[in-house]
């Protein structure tokens, strides 16, 4: 498998130079490519590891579908629809069971993110900024309209006990650990994780409820309160906190083990099929 | 009043000229800041209504206050902060009353956003694009980044039964009806409102489930299925869908109405200033 070649290669590259920041800079723009072909690879080990249920694979799903999901649980939802096209598309695309009611049922969505070239910036030894004086560049914030495809994937799935949305975060923006990136003149830079013209991390946080990141939280949450039961749909946020690059065979184990965490919890209505019943 | 009179001045203009688009130019990129002026305006306005009252403004909250509010709910949330002085600023900031038990409880939070000039660069006869060859500019998708602050402020009211989040949109991109603009020439061009390039409403009806925009959702929908009781926190989406632009009168309409909800759901907290026992 292509994927799996190219990753094996990177891992021995690192382990031959300065660690993974020094292979990341061809790769980084790979990404949001590679997350759609990690899904369509997940998909075949989902097959191959649960034969007797069926999978699909969609690219995205449209605002149309969304809304009639929406209107079923109640009649006031899902009333607007001003582009009749308009449609979301997680870069990772989705990947559904059909379920014992020959229903489809989301099991992963993925989206992957990049942003932030300050490893790659200072590697090469160029500043940047407007007078190219500056060895950082302050971020910026289009990491914020991750949050739209969350919301509407957590509206699709409004019934359901889990929600299996990862989002893949790299880039000088997305760090949890200070890095250390040599120059073509031999000296070094730091970059300090929490610095706040660098780091985004906190702009996404609120799609997960300020819990952990790098965690599975597939399975919801219930918080009580008085008369209030609340379920919260959290968003499993995965970043490379030391700067580096994705490997393909990282995102597929993460979008197994989130996989068989949805699988788990629609247990009940797939049962006949696992047991032949 | 500063604002008011500006406003009077809008509205005559208006009925002598060709329609709201004809004095459109000048007031829009005021969008952002009005939105400020207007909610201390309501401010003052709640003090005069409700004197037994007590209310506050506040520009923006801290990521660190809103884990704190998480924490309250469950442990497990509210845990993570990268930027230690990370915090969010709706424009409009956020208004809040004292209940009986010295708790600022808010019932205001707004943000105002423009996008797409295109009325106005009709108006001018200035056409767009690399090669100004073009009518319309192909809309941005920079508007999506306002669900980050309304999932925040969802966050901080997770225990609350109402969500007083007012989203005022205003531009060519949130048009809800077709807008026929004379240029210079004399010549007019209509902008058909559900054309996919320009139209951006769909990117933000996640927010309020799909439900009308223009309409006070202030009030917490709740939606039942099996065992599962969910509560809905939706945002309030009011737009300028005829590409006017907003009148400081109307937004503080809007936002006395929503305060008057949020007053009202929190009437058991609020009772014993109300009825001085």
């Amino acid at each position: 498998m292509k994927g799996t070649q190219q990753s094996d290669r990177l891992t021995s590259q690192q382990k031959a130079a300065e660690g993974c920041v020094g292979i990341f800079d061809e790769e980084a723009q790979k990404h949001d490519k590679e997350v759609y072909n990690t899904s369509t690879i997940t998909l075949q080990k989902l097959k191959q590891e649960f034969p007797k249920l069926s999978f699909r694979y969609r690219r995205g799903v449209t605002k149309k579908e969304i809304n009639e999901a929406l209107q079923k649980i109640d009649s006031r939802l899902g009333q607007t629809l001003f582009v009749p096209s308009a449609r979301i598309k997680p870069d990772g695309g989705i990947i559904e069971v059909r379920d014992d009611y020959d229903n489809w049922r989301i099991i992963v969505v993925s989206e992957a993110k990049y942003q932030g070239k300050d490893i790659e910036n200072i590697k090469k030894g160029k500043l940047v900024g407007v007078n190219n004086n500056q060895v950082l560049m302050a971020a910026g914030n289009a990491i914020e309209r991750a949050h739209k495809n969350i919301h509407e994937i957590a509206n699709l799935m409004l019934l359901e006990t889990h929600f299996p949305y990862i989002l893949f975060l790299e880039g000088s923006n997305f760090l949890t650990e200070n890095v250390t990136i040599e120059r073509p003149d031999g000296t070094t830079y730091t970059i300090t994780y929490n610095d706040g013209t660098l780091n985004r991390l906190d702009r996404l946080t609120s799609a997960n409820y300020g819990m952990p990141i790098n965690m599975n939280l597939c399975k919801n949450k219930f918080v009580s309160h008085g008369e209030l039961n609340i379920m919260l749909q959290a968003a499993s946020i995965y970043t490379k906190g030391d700067g580096c690059h994705w490997k393909e065979e990282e995102m597929i184990e993460i979008m197994l083990d989130v996989a068989r965490t949805s699988l788990n919890m629609l247990g009940k209505d797939l049962f006949k099929q696992l047991t032949n019943t």
